[in-house]
């Protein structure tokens, strides 16, 4: 198998415009009139993305509808951009694909359930922000998982997304045959969100491998979807080798989420809460209450690092002002 | 790779309790206290599943939730059974990931986009159905596709549906093995689907097989993602390949729907309306008037049949009743 459909790491001198732009690897797209983004219900002639999103660098995505719009209204409190008289309008109202919402430099937006959703969700958005030239983009997927050894309410940065195999690749199809793409992500950027956990001091975070299936029932070897073949042990067996293969959580997106923002330039990062140990249980017997504030951790430690970043870049703003007027 | 995780055609003495009744393969359930279907918000213990649900005779099942809400007001028309006073409530508001609906026999419930997204609900439905005792259910996927060699509004009952190499079958991961399961539906329902159309006489509705892509753009052979690494031409060449192969539409969900049904004993069809001919374009550039008539088609089509078979039915049951007075 190739090790990827023709897209190397070096710069691509027509398609690439600057060291920060959000690449997109396409020839066509700039041969096309208008550029429809469907699931969206935005496209370049209806709406002047320029305006609409060129301030952006830092996109939040993760599964719920809900919880996008709850990060919204967050991050907005934690950055000091709210209006407690302003609602935030979903920017995707005409659709009920995705939701968006938007607040200063930050993009939040839904992406469903599983690869093949966030992968329709993440070229729509790529292509957004190559449309509305945004630059030094950086995006975190915030979710939920299940752990591996870890207490229940454990935060995992993860070090690499791994498939049902172990292996950190992600396997697609296209036009028939199969190609393998990495699903590195930012070293860096990981280790930035485990220094901002130890500054809150709120809950454990760990780095760690996360593995990303194709099923939450069968694909992550529980007992309790509507079929199972197989025996506790079989089960307990599976999980013991990928505790030992280094993966502390188990998803169903963060590959492609990985494999797309490399291509794209995107600096990236993949930030779960763990609701359960899977290794103790299957089923989500957590209240309503606790199995909320877990899933409010990592809108807490990726708001923390986005008001950091936001800071040091106003110092460095600051500080070149001053250089300027010595 | 094996043909399936062991589950033969063979009724299954522990597990099975009636030809008609609504099969789950997991020996592990029976010994489960509670049974929690978190992506529906419901359970066993918090929910008399029986009562809410045990009269369920059809369920229809579409990625929008919207379009899964228009469904049910429409065959409350079509069954008389509306009240105009009436909302329909949806039954997982404690949820965002799926929308649920139901009137009478009937059910309507959302899955999103991609295999991941619908298998979850297709393990918790299942399990659902099983729970509440349904027995004889009949159940239709109604969604939108791209079409091959057809004109936009042309209604696809799938066939057979088939991978990215048009082969009719799924693959799955469990326990890092890959199993392959098969991906038939039922032959008579799709022909009974066909008859209703030529009896509405409203738009054109073929059998052929249908295409179940792991994503949106490269997996489709899509000229407008975010990356394209092929030209026109081998986007065409690939595209008559799966014409010739017998394939007529191009989706996301059909795959597992008929791989989990079919284990499930569930009479599944697959009714998808294409919104474009593929070998012409990519992009959805209709207007939102003539695409929402488009949606509109699948609805129309299972509904007249839901009202046919259930007719039947009563003719039957009043027969029955004739039969033994006599």
């Amino acid at each position: 198998m190739a090790p990827g459909p023709g897209f190397s790491d070096e710069k691509n001198e027509t398609l690439c415009e600057s060291e920060s732009t959000v690449y997109v690897h396409n020839p066509h797209l700039d041969g096309m009139k208008d550029d429809i983004l469907y699931h969206f219900n935005l496209g370049t002639s209806t709406h002047n993305l320029p305006a609409m999103f060129g301030d952006v660098k830092f996109v939040c995505v993760g599964g719920s509808p809900w919880r996008m719009k709850s990060f919204i209204e967050y991050i907005a409190g934690e950055l000091s951009l709210e209006d407690p008289k302003a609602e935030y309008p979903n920017i995707c109202a005409g659709t009920d694909r995705y939701a968006m919402y938007k607040i200063g430099p930050v993009l939040s937006v839904s992406h469903g359930m599983g690869i093949p959703s966030i992968a329709i969700m993440l070229h729509e958005l790529i292509k957004l922000l190559y449309h509305a030239r945004c630059t030094d983009v950086t995006i975190f997927r915030i979710g939920t998982s299940g752990g591996l050894g870890l207490e229940p309410g454990t935060v995992v940065v993860t070090k690499q997304s791994v498939d049902a195999t172990f292996l950190p690749r992600l396997e697609q199809v296209i036009l028939g045959n199969t190609v393998v793409r990495s699903t590195d992500l930012d070293q860096g950027l990981a280790e930035e969100l485990l220094q901002c956990s130890k500054d809150l001091g709120q809950f454990e975070t760990v780095i760690g491998n996360t593995m990303c299936t194709m099923d939450f029932y069968e694909g992550q070897a529980r007992l309790d979807g509507a079929f199972c073949s197989y025996t506790e042990k079989d089960k307990q067996d599976y999980l013991t080798k990928a505790y030992e293969s280094g993966v502390r959580n188990i998803e169903m997106e963060s590959s492609v989420f990985a494999a797309m923002c490399k291509l794209s330039a995107l600096k990236a990062a993949v930030v779960c809460v763990t609701l359960l140990d899977r290794q103790k249980g299957d089923q989500l017997i957590s209240s309503h209450e606790v199995l909320h504030s877990y899933q409010q951790r990592p809108q807490i430690l990726v708001g923390h690092l986005i008001k950091k970043m936001l800071q040091t870049s106003a110092s460095v703003a600051v500080l070149d002002k001053k250089t300027v007027s010595v």
